[in-house]
């Protein structure tokens, strides 16, 4: 029976990390069997899989080949994850692969014998059936590896200059940009000339991004990383930020930023701050704590939560459509991803890379072959 | 020649306060001129008035009839007043007189002699020329008193409940909700059968709107705080909160509160929150400190500034007339205004009446009459 990597928190806060073993799936009419070789762990990812725990409790034991690992989630953070308490979940949620089976529809036929990239909620398992619309047909040529980040980053990405196309903004802030999300943007607004503005933390991260072609880097721990950001804001006209970080006083420092590069061009003087909109959306919390702010950019502003999938529902299928056949055709170029390793489940489930890839620091990212070593 | 109340910012940060003679306004063809008998002390207008000074150092001089005040403005805000350094200018938005004289267009004709409802930013004027379209005549029977205040609060009030159909929602919250302007929404929600929550600071504000017919208020500093705004979201279904506080934890606050009041009915667990959308609009700042969140509240949600102009922009004009036209109809009904006193402008610029005016504490608001004691 195949493999599927399983993660599910007890009620008293257990987290246990295990391979079950699932019977094989069988293709309804319209999906295909797709041998899994290739699936990234993406942040969204290790959230699911270790559940809010505490992972220097972690503990080893099972087998060689049938590893097991236990950890503890405090309490305080057992109501985020009172939703799937007692549930054994797989976990992954795009991948890439080979279809070795078909339902009977023409569309799933087709497919049989291509490598397709996939998205789901168990990609690190085995073997896969997904919808036929869940599948990406990679071009000939590219292997399970170069498409197994086909989805969340690019269509990311890609989102994030549709909204600022769609809401009015001429260019965009980015923040942890360095990351591998970051990288990518850098790359779609180098190609497509939309201005961009990357905050980084670390000075290498600076070198990083620069030497990928970044024109725009400001390091938020700078003494003069309000007046380098005002600058960059000044000469992109961004008055759209992406903010990874969530907590702390960088949203709000960025709308200070936005109105003072906006206020360099007034007119005239608005006790209510400049009429231009200014808007950051906070897509993750890589900093957990309070966000902070003193409202000296005017009234016109706002913040909000984004999130790819409400965007790619908002937009529709056509585009959504248009979004994934540029991902395809720039998956070795604009979209490509790079790994620290690749792993196998077994591997996964060891407490060293745990230790390495559960970091997520910039560049580190783990690619699981749920194929390796179980030829 | 007649008075107009004139507030000045000198480049050092003197404040001062007095009242100039200015040449009588000519009309041109499409103004009238209006003998100004009433003007509210709203709190934008105390804004203009007092230009960030600190008040407790306010000195009186000048004569009996031309009282003069003078104060300081700390230094850390001035950068906030930079715009109008050394500029005398006229203070009070919104009032209401008796057109006296008119420009030779039939519009401005037709209103000689009539009652007009007036925007401008000079109201605290024994006489202000305005354009026909910054007037609203007034139904017969009604007073330049009963008639001073059918701008600022009465399309406020409008303003957000058209804001909550229009972006979808089905109720609202409001905070700081004893003032003038949320006694006049809870009467305005009332009357349309609208779900209003009020949020409150003190005892005897839950009982003044309760008495005003309210049916949720809740106060910020109960202990019981949360799982009362929580029942009355829940009741209401509010997603969409006005606060005119801003600063401090209380927009987080209703955001965590409507989040857990819309999970009451979810179906399923969604790890990234509900996907209602849940909004704060921050319109006042009467903490002036740090707004701060944590985000426990999903990832469907904004905060941004709202302002009553370019709302009144975004509507268009045919719908600014139906909201005017609504006003002038109730207005000594849902849109009344009750004043704590009325005074001349010599009486707004003494040192007492300052210091009571100035608080504008909940429930008190001064009303100017230009032409008090000058007959």
């Amino acid at each position: 029976m195949p493999l599927q990597l399983r993660s599910i928190v007890r009620a008293g806060g257990e987290l246990e990390l295990s391979l079950a073993e699932v019977p094989m799936p069988e293709p309804k009419a319209d999906e295909v069997l797709v041998r899994i070789e290739a699936a990234p762990m993406n942040p969204s990812d290790l959230m699911v899989l270790f559940g809010m725990a505490d992972m220097s409790t972690a503990k080893a034991s099972g087998t060689a080949d049938r590893p097991v690992v236990t950890a503890t989630v405090p309490p305080r953070m057992l109501p985020a994850v009172a939703g799937r308490l007692g549930e054994s979940v797989p976990v992954g949620y795009e991948g890439a692969g080979v279809v070795v089976g078909a339902g009977s529809s023409p569309a799933a036929q087709a497919l049989l014998g291509n490598t397709v990239g996939v998205i789901g909620g168990a990609m690190y398992s085995q073997y896969c059936a997904v919808n036929v619309a869940q599948c990406l047909p990679l071009p000939e040529g590219t292997t399970a590896a170069e498409g197994a980040s086909w989805f969340v980053n690019p269509l990311t990405s890609l989102g994030m200059i549709e909204t600022m196309k769609r809401e009015g903004h001429a260019a965009l802030v980015h923040t942890a940009a360095a990351s591998n999300l970051g990288q990518m943007l850098n790359k779609v607004c180098l190609k497509d000339g939309i201005g961009l503005a990357n905050i980084v933390r670390k000075p290498e991260h600076e070198t990083l991004l620069r030497e990928l072609g970044a024109k725009f880097v400001c390091n938020s721990t700078s003494p003069t990383f309000m007046d380098d950001l005002t600058n960059a804001l000044a000469e992109t006209g961004a008055t759209l930020a992406f903010d990874a970080i969530g907590g702390g006083k960088l949203a709000g420092q960025i709308l200070m930023a936005m109105e003072a590069a906006v206020n360099r061009t007034a007119k005239q003087y608005n006790r209510y701050g400049s009429t231009v909109h200014k808007q950051v959306y906070i897509y993750g919390s890589l900093d957990r704590g309070a966000t902070e702010f003193t409202r000296g950019f005017g009234m016109t502003w706002g913040m909000g939560g984004w999130l790819l999938f409400p965007f790619l529902q908002k937009v529709g299928a056509a585009e959504v459509e248009r979004l994934k056949q540029r991902v395809a055709s720039e998956l070795k170029t604009t979209f490509a991803s790079h790994y620290t390793r690749e792993v196998s489940m077994v591997e996964a489930l060891q407490l060293d890379a745990i230790a390495a890839y559960r970091k997520a620091s910039t560049g580190e990212k783990y690619l699981v072959n749920p194929n390796k070593d179980l030829g």
